[in-house]
């Protein structure tokens, strides 16, 4: 078997999407460092494997990925008897359906909050306010079902920790150094949903590779 | 066996991605009517159906989901020997990220496009020109991509139609509707691809339940 080849950035949320997946599921892997500060993923060789210019990009073998949740998806299912399970094969359609949720409800959301308030003073860009303002509200909403969900089950896809879940944690971690945080302690459930999932000792060794690159 | 149910309107793209599946897996279903033009879906008992007070929502017996590409992968996988198959089990990978690409590259442009230019006018509201000439360019960088990938392989997923062509259907539908047409016409894979999706005899039977609603 093939080692599972990461190309990325420790500093991407979609890398770190992809290596929360293989730590929670006890698997090796090799992570090659994509230079985004000098543009490498934008040019050859990284464009042939993602060709829209994005980190991360995947390799096991033969087979190529570039799309965060195709590959945690992929892993969930080919690698489902290592580490956690991630996925339960009768529950799939209600999973399923929380995974989208975070991709259509939460991910526009929390991705413009993050890229106003974290990314552009990192790169001398200025915050625009109003899209602060309109996406804090709408994360509210967001959050309110969740907290619905959560007073019914302990996780998002029912009683067990899943990709549901999981998917959340970049941005979730990325909010929870802002004041978009109180948006989270306000909703009890929520509060304790996100304590639970960030403490994970394997998002503690994600954030560990930060230090590291 | 139950008969589906889809609660929605013609006129939602979401609701037309999911009777575009059952039309295509040759299924019966029941369609309820949701006005929303009477707020029907913001309020009881439409929204214990979808909690985000969206159309569609989904009932398959005692399953209940909301999000379209959820109900869509549901009724691909549980319904896999009826009609079209729309997945296949080996290519699953590759399938899952060219469906993550048109959930996270097209629909997001796609969607802010078809707001813009013709639900805003529709209500009355002002179509934002800044946003429209924003989604134009992503749009274009988006089919550039395309273009690479169908001149290498009949459809996104691989040779055979998937619900990773399918689900781009509604945007696209609206979007050739509009001068964003050129896009795709100036793209000779493109174009052929749209065109091939486009004239699928299901997805007329979609287009004409528009008529009798």
């Amino acid at each position: 078997m093939a080692v599972l080849k990461v190309h990325g950035s420790p500093m991407s949320t979609a890398t770190q999407r992809v290596i929360a997946v293989i730590i929670e599921k006890g698997l090796e892997y090799e992570f090659i460092l994509v230079n985004m500060r000098e543009g490498e993923h934008k040019r050859e060789p990284f464009i042939s494997l993602n060709p829209f210019g994005q980190v991360p990009a995947f390799e096991d073998g033969d087979l190529k990925l570039f799309e965060s949740r195709a590959i945690t998806q992929y892993i969930a299912h080919d690698y489902a008897s290592s580490g956690t399970p991630l996925i339960s094969l009768e529950k799939m359609p209600t999973l399923v359906n929380w995974m989208e949720v975070e991709a259509h409800h939460f991910d526009p959301v929390s991705s413009a909050l993050v890229w106003n308030i974290i990314f552009k003073p990192m790169f001398g860009m200025t915050t625009d306010a109003a899209a602060v303002e309109e996406n804090e509200t709408k994360l509210a909403k967001v959050l309110d079902v969740y907290e619905k969900r959560l007073s019914e089950s302990k996780y998002l896809g029912g009683d067990e920790f899943s990709l549901a879940d999981l998917h959340h944690l970049p941005n979730l971690q990325c909010l929870m150094g802002t004041p978009m945080k109180k948006i989270f302690e306000n909703r009890p459930c929520v509060s304790a949903w996100s304590q639970d999932i960030l403490s994970r000792p394997s998002w503690a060794k994600v954030l560990d590779l930060q230090k590291h690159h």
